[in-house]
């Protein structure tokens, strides 16, 4: 997986500083996570292929999450996108949208399929060979989701030196893989374990911004490989956090702690401090693997 | 007059251009004109303060002249205004504001007020004691209006050595400057001409994109000081201009020829020409004093 930042600061775009919007690649595939204004310039200055994005997933209709959206919807129209495009967001982004190319007097010569999202409840939303995405249930002062970004488990690996040993025809290896016992022609049975070695780790990528504090998420993303969880404040903030239902450094590191996750990373800062340093000191006196989000920056796992 | 131009390129925001903005300052009024995405950053960039603007004048509805406008209604509000913002556009711009308002759970502490053009005649769309605002009905893809700002004409202005030859009381002095005859004690009438001089010559500021060749503007632009007139293409690509009723270089200036305009400022270029330099080299064969937009220059006239 690589995680690219497009913009991971709160509020307002700024002359240095872009609203939400990430990049997640899982085996050759882009998602757009959240899409503030701005987004598609920043998506050319990382270099990032517009084409290869066909699935958006916006957490709330908040305006640093979602106002570049129509822009994205317009270009990807004028470079002569065919391609379908899925939009997963809140209910009432089809209408946002909609209104605006009819008022444009504009459309799309691909087709956009929007999923809009009201359940209280987790559920998936998509789904392929390799990959699902379920949402996160976000507790924010609008209807909110996260999203966690599960690698399906792949096979299991050959042991070469065991199926050598028994003399195993090759016809037999994807059975296998698959996880099958198998019945030699003399009729001792080989338990599967004796064959194979586990799968490389499914790897697992949770998003969770915005948000206040709240445990109930934690039976969703135990054990993640990486959590993304907003942290627009520090402690001393605890107050304001409280009141606009967002969270503070402290508080990510602990929903980190709690849900053993690998690595937590930080994001969706007030502008308000000197330096996003403070943020990794805070959430590293609760958690210890901390990395810090920043625009333009990319993370590999 | 002062003239920012914060995007002057056409069709999507990219990494080094931006889409329509400008903005314009007339005896101490800040008018933004057109808010394609990433205006408020070109604004901060600009070092333009956003409290000055209370009037945002909205050409149409393609997304390259107004999908930043919600963006900076938004941080207008997160910055704490409380004074009225006035937004002069095509009807539907308000169903487009709101909607978005209310699905995001926002709102404005300052008085949103939004005048709604339909007509295709032009009409004085603002007034006060030192500026005028006329729309410039244009022709494009969807309804569309460039606008025309005027200053109001000055006072006459005294000619000191005259007044005191007549010794005139400094009481009469207002009636003067407001064009008045003036009857002496000795019964003799001293006409206004004999006691001042013409005011300084009202400026002015066409604003006129997107359209295509249209003569029926000129009547309305007629001696303005300076015209910024669209050309999105050269005259290589005629075919295509008249296709998506956009202009050349060369009918933008045949226009500001016809109109006998001061100065012509071109934009809304088109990204796919290697120069900004082509356009101005072109218009110069029809027209003398043109000058190219860019993004972040500025214009005093």
């Amino acid at each position: 997986m690589k995680l690219t930042i497009l913009g991971c600061y709160a509020a307002t775009p700024r002359t240095l500083t872009n609203p939400t919007s990430q990049v997640l690649e899982i085996k050759n595939r882009l998602f757009l996570i959240d899409c503030g204004e701005g987004t598609q310039v920043q998506l050319r200055k990382n270099k990032l292929k517009f084409s290869k994005i066909n699935h958006i997933f916006i957490s709330h209709l908040h305006g640093d999450h979602f106002f570049g959206l129509i822009g994205l919807i317009s270009t990807f129209a004028l470079l002569g996108r065919t391609t379908d495009l899925h939009i997963y967001g809140p209910k009432g982004i089809k209408e946002i949208i909609d209104l605006q190319l009819k008022l444009s007097n504009s459309w799309t010569n691909y087709q956009l399929f929007f999923h809009e999202l009201e359940s209280k409840k987790s559920e998936i939303v998509y789904e392929d060979d390799k990959v699902m995405v379920k949402t996160i249930p976000l507790k924010h002062r609008v209807y909110t989701n996260g999203f966690l970004f599960q690698e399906k488990t792949g096979e299991r690996r050959l042991d070469l030196n065991a199926v050598h040993d028994f003399e195993i025809n090759t016809c037999y290896y994807q059975n296998i893989k698959n996880g099958r016992d198998i019945t030699l022609e003399d009729g001792r049975i080989i338990p599967n374990h004796k064959l194979t070695f586990d799968p490389i780790p499914a790897l697992s990528y949770a998003f969770c911004s915005d948000t206040k504090y709240s445990e109930d998420i934690i039976h969703l993303i135990e054990n993640v490989t990486v959590l993304y969880h907003e942290s627009t404040f520090l402690q001393s903030e605890e107050t304001l956090a409280l009141k606009t239902m967002h969270s503070t450094a402290k508080e990510a590191a602990r929903i980190a702690l709690k849900a053993n996750v690998k690595q937590l990373i930080l994001g969706h800062y007030s502008t308000r401090y000197d330096s996003i340093d403070l943020f990794k000191i805070e959430a590293e006196t609760i958690f210890k693997e901390v990395l810090l989000a920043d625009d333009g920056k990319s993370f590999e796992f």
